[in-house]
């Protein structure tokens, strides 16, 4: 059977129950599906047999929902949102039976994510800008936009779009050139070693630095499950050097983005201002050394990833 | 659509195919759902779309099985079970197709217990009253009242109603007052300690505990994953102290429920009589050494959390 | 409602949405299940509620496919397949929603495998011959003939019929016997031990071996997830000796099939030719010693279980 | 040359120095040696060539002072000590040339010791009866009576005298015996495990014990290198247990001696009263309990070896 | 008998044999001592009984060279060293009986150190100025000034001096104050710590700091054996912060000196400028992170400790 | 004063004693040497100041005693010995003090051997050939012929004359050829590495060695204090793996000598007939696989390095 709009301008399927009213042009709904009054579809969604929607659901445009997928109370699909087969929406982080006591959680799919087949979203998480949500994966904390997260529970093991990205490190054969990367200079700075019986040693100049450094931090004792970083600057540059054990750095300059590891004292990777960056994957009880270009500015902060292409996206100048 | 009782007491969704008789009163069964000749359903639930039921199947009162569950031949749910979405049971520990030859396992899901979203449950396990399953966790094993489980394989991580417990050890910073705890007189006892270059020692005189020493028990070589304890005694009272490694222990008096972390030697755990009690979360090796009132008597032992709450629950006098 | 052949030759309940007309005899399709047209269905199947099949998928006889499952376009289910309750199948490895521009992967389950209740089956994998794939697990590797897996990733526990296996080690309290296992002569061979103070000296002379041996090789930094081996060779003998940590073998002479882990430099395993063999579990940096009775010949190698079958399996001649 | 007395009941060699009148009768002093004014040497002493030694120097009979050493103000050997060449006494702990403002410390030597060739002895040490100091080793702390010290730092490696005792735990093939073991009933005890697949339980009702607990104590944190125990008491019974890690026991009972390694939380040993016990040699974090059947009496330590052979050595009566 | 003047102005006893003209008022020389000729002794220096001294040998005034010792062509020992029973040089590095075809190593004792009882000191090493060399150890590499070192093979424990340094760390329970240290203002500055269940940060504004940072520099992989640092800056300031593991600092302000254990990257210690310092006792993999207030300059440093005392010691101005 | 021989034909210093009449010519006695009687002393040695020899001591010719060292009875020096000062020797393993019931045990320092200063000697151990033992260094085992040993205990460290031997492994940079070494064809024979994902692979075709293997053995569980090998073999090829772990080998044709560090299950290690060979520094849990050209043959051993310079040493034709 083909899909052919119906009379309201989308398509539903003969053995489908729908009985909200807002569904957008040319969705289809199909057999076996119900939809609740009062849930609000866009247009060109795809709800496949066997879904199940309630009632305060909004679900935007060009939506994927495959079989078996239930959307509760409290559900938001943004558009071009894809949700695997038999993937699970949760609502309620202590259910009880008849217990109807707690306050449901709301749970935001951003723009252009995907969750994978089976996959299990916990109440309240929001899931990034075009994140990937492996089939399977249990997913217990916010994914950052762009994320790849797989297991139970589930964790981040890389970003959508940065296949080229150098690694430093001992694992790779070749070594990363320091050229720039992308539109705002993002690069790798490699500091000279003297290297002897004693140990090592590798040396920085400021002056050789694209800034003077107006601040030092150092971030430690960060369970290898956490995610830091994740904002961009407005004016601030950063240096980040991981110094001891070994850290993956994503970043995203709105058009172009890649992932480092750092895993070298004399390897530092510069962060420019308006650029995107987080941090992932800290083992071997890693320890990140930032030099900053500025004082601490809270305003300097650009916070959330939204935000972020608003201000510093492929429709702004560089 | 609002949930209108049928002519049967229950109500039924248009779209529903029922074919037993047995369900109870103001129970409703959704669209798409599929119940078999011979289930039993009882009173107060809530049978969504897309559930499917076999014929030998037990449901208590006021049970809510969501949305793409099946409930299959062997499947017992107590009054007030709560079964997320896709939640997956099973009946046959090795399946293969046609082939009926093995046995089909029964399932138990006591009074109470709530089994999270796109969760699996092995065949043959018990959930025990109460506990909470985690959504996503895959359940391999029996799993105790109270406790809550989560991951693939499930392991306890806690056990609900325990909120306010203390925890001894490094990683607080408050050290729990010796007070007692709930209506038996659960209490944390500290031993001196005499600290020098050559070591620590931790003395207990026994006449300064609560009981004179019958028996002696020490417990070693238990794998992360297991449960030991969970039982009450009828007069025997125990004092248990973890002598290396840490484990955690419950302890519930039928009406006041806690956990305590024990990690110091110097630190025992005072369990009196009709206190039900488990172990878990051994780790680093944990060693617990336990000192008991009375000689070793079977008929002192309560083995299971009904019988306990028969004999020691809150309807008892303490 | 009882299963009828309806006058297709096939059972279809009446709230099942059937639009092939390729279903074979005695096939049950029940309520709430949709086929779409073109899909290919063999003959004494049974197509369980709220079953979802899309029109490029091929499924043979005596196939059983439990409730809440999706067959996409690519899905292969040879003869005698078991799919359990929500079990989770997929063809798209990096779903975006309406974006069709990746190659639909293929996944093929051979005849006799089980795949267990919830399971996730990532797309393009290949789960073979009698496989078990565990209730919950996600699969995201082939599955090799008879392996059973679990857990999240998935990885191989066992091997089906293998359940007498010695295994040889610390962890056992009876020592195996060195008698022949099987139809080829598949044995454990044990060289004398020197030990002193000096540490540990085993001895082979090669005239004490079966064959001759004309290669040697060592396999090892080998991640403990990984399956190698994985064939049988035609007129090939081999010794294996595990030299340093543990590994188990699987052999299987195509009528019987054991197990033997390997850990102890003393003791080695001859897989004679025409035994099919597979090493996985490698734990502790293990390093696998094999002495070959013949140069390498890239004809001498069965490298397909069903190949394996049709030469030395059961109804052949030993 | 052979020595023959000389006038002053003594030997002194033609070529030897002695300013002192105090040297005991049948002692000889050899070639080179030099002793100065004030010295006190007993009789039967053998003071070989290039010995030195100064005034405030006291040293018993029948002792060997091999070639090449000093015996500095403060030295002090009790009877049958033996001084093996080159070993080399101190009597400032922080030397400055010309630099006599700290008060020197006396070093005892106590009657039966060895030292062996080119030992280092601290300043302020007491070398235990009977102890033996390993050649080339560096003491640094007392040494306790018959214990063999070696190493630089010197450790304690085992008591002379003990050579038949038995070792409990997995290094030694021949398990012991629990028949007592000298004349006070020294012996180990041994308690029945329970092993299953969630570890296992070991249980000592206390009526089997030979006395009633009345205090229990642990020791836990002990640095390798230290020693405890180190006394006996006149009426108190012990019963120690080695729950982790592992221990060596030294017992004497004033007339025999040995050592048990406890390693193993079902087996015990039992110290009854007027046994000298001493525990070394706390490996992987060792955890010893302790039973004892009295509370505690300061009064009921000798913590002396001399005042325990006093009491309960061989001339008393059992 | 007492020592006495000589006609040559030094005592030299009857037994002793002196072949030297060079020897110095007031000094002693015991019996049984033997000076070849050629040898130069200062003054007031005590050569005890049995010492040996080649022709090659310069020793200074106020040298104390107790029993046993010999002195080989080659060793120069400054003034008021002292040198203690049977410690023993050497001057070959690789000794062949009759083969004197190696260049003989010079050892050189500055003003002030200790060598302890039988240490051993291989050849060609430089032992600082008040050094301190325990007994019985076996001296392999150079001694800094001020440091004490003990063991087979020598290692450093400490530097003389510093008994009242506060040690910054988990070990200790009385957490230092900040306040200024010595005459120059070194001292140990406090960052703030942010905690939360991502891990930890500190921070540190630039302008927050005594000094512009012209410079970074970090110091891995260091051997725990190994000693770093070791010199003064004429005008450089530094901040050391160790980020990983734990290090000991030596600071010597030339009037005071002290030891400050950093372990924590939360704490850094200023050493200004004119102030001597060593690092030692990397353990736990110690990473070293140095800001510097001026950019390299090979002019500012001041090597050796005799140069820093000249400049910077008690006799200058501050 | 210069040595000139006396009328004996030997030097003696005025102030030495020497009672022995079997002193070689041109031997020099140095003050303070005493010499007893029935001493062996050869020709062209030297005996210098402080040393005392008793009466069952031989030393062979152009052997040097330095100050300060005692030679006991039963100590034997072969020609062209070295004794550093104050190296001391012993030969009682359990001296109590005028307790001559033990056996006095023997102690031989073969030809060309050193001993460095301060050295102490076990009694009863043999010194090698060429041996050399450093400074300060506590013997307690025999020295294998050239080998170097330095510590408390004394453990190997090298062998004298490999200074140009290669070091295979991951520390060196430049990696070995396998050319020949010396004149037997000792060589690094290195086979093909097959790395891909699942691990590695090394592949060594039997027709490709030197020899057909008749024998192989597996050496493991040494600890890494130990020496094995240690012979050379008459006829029989050895092909050595380190297969886990690494290992040190030292080669000698009786000409030239080297090591060989191996640590790589693809590089093994030929050592030919007629070729010393021994390994030690087992370290990392090292296992060593052998492949021998010939069954076991007792009568093919050379097991001490005299007899195997007789037969294959520098006067032997190759």
């Amino acid at each position: 059977m083909s899909p052919d709009p119906s009379s309201d301008g989308y398509f539903r399927h003969q053995l489908a129950e729908v009985e909200t009213t807002s569904i957008g042009a040319r969705t289809r709904v199909w057999a076996f599906a119900h939809v609740l009054p009062g849930a609000v579809i866009g247009a060109d969604c795809n709800i496949c047999d066997h879904v199940f929607v309630e009632s305060d659901v909004i679900v935007g445009d060009r939506v994927t929902v495959k079989c078996g997928v239930q959307l509760w109370n409290g559900i938001r699909l943004h558009d071009d949102v894809f949700v695997g087969p038999n993937a699970t929406f949760t609502n309620d982080a202590f259910p009880r039976s008849q217990d109807h006591s707690e306050a449901l959680l709301e749970t935001i799919v951003e723009t252009g994510a995907s969750i994978g087949a089976n996959a299990t979203i916990l109440p309240g998480v929001r899931i990034g800008r075009s994140a990937m949500v492996g089939a399977g994966t249990v997913v217990v904390d916010d994914v950052p936009a762009n994320a790849v997260v797989v297991g139970n529970p589930g964790r981040i093991t890389g970003y959508v779009g940065t296949g080229d990205a150098p690694r430093i490190g001992g694992q790779t054969t070749t070594p990363p050139s320091d050229d720039p990367m992308g539109r705002r200079g993002v690069r790798v700075i490699t500091a000279p070693v003297y290297h002897d019986l004693r140990g090592m040693l590798t040396v920085t100049e400021t002056d050789s630095l694209p800034f003077v450094p107006a601040r030092f931090f150092t971030v430690y004792g960060v369970p290898s499950k956490e995610v830091r970083g994740e904002h961009a600057h407005r004016v601030c540059d950063q240096l980040l050097t991981c110094i001891h054990g070994s850290v993956r750095v994503l970043w995203d300059d709105g058009v172009h983005r890649g992932e480092v590891e750092l895993n070298d004292p004399s390897r530092s990777l510069l962060l420019p201002a308006k650029v995107w960056g987080s941090q992932y994957q800290f083992v071997d009880g890693a320890v990140v050394h930032v030099a900053a270009s500025h004082p601490y500015d809270a305003d300097d902060y650009i916070r959330t990833y939204d935000e972020f292409l608003a201000e510093c996206g492929p429709d702004t100048s560089a």
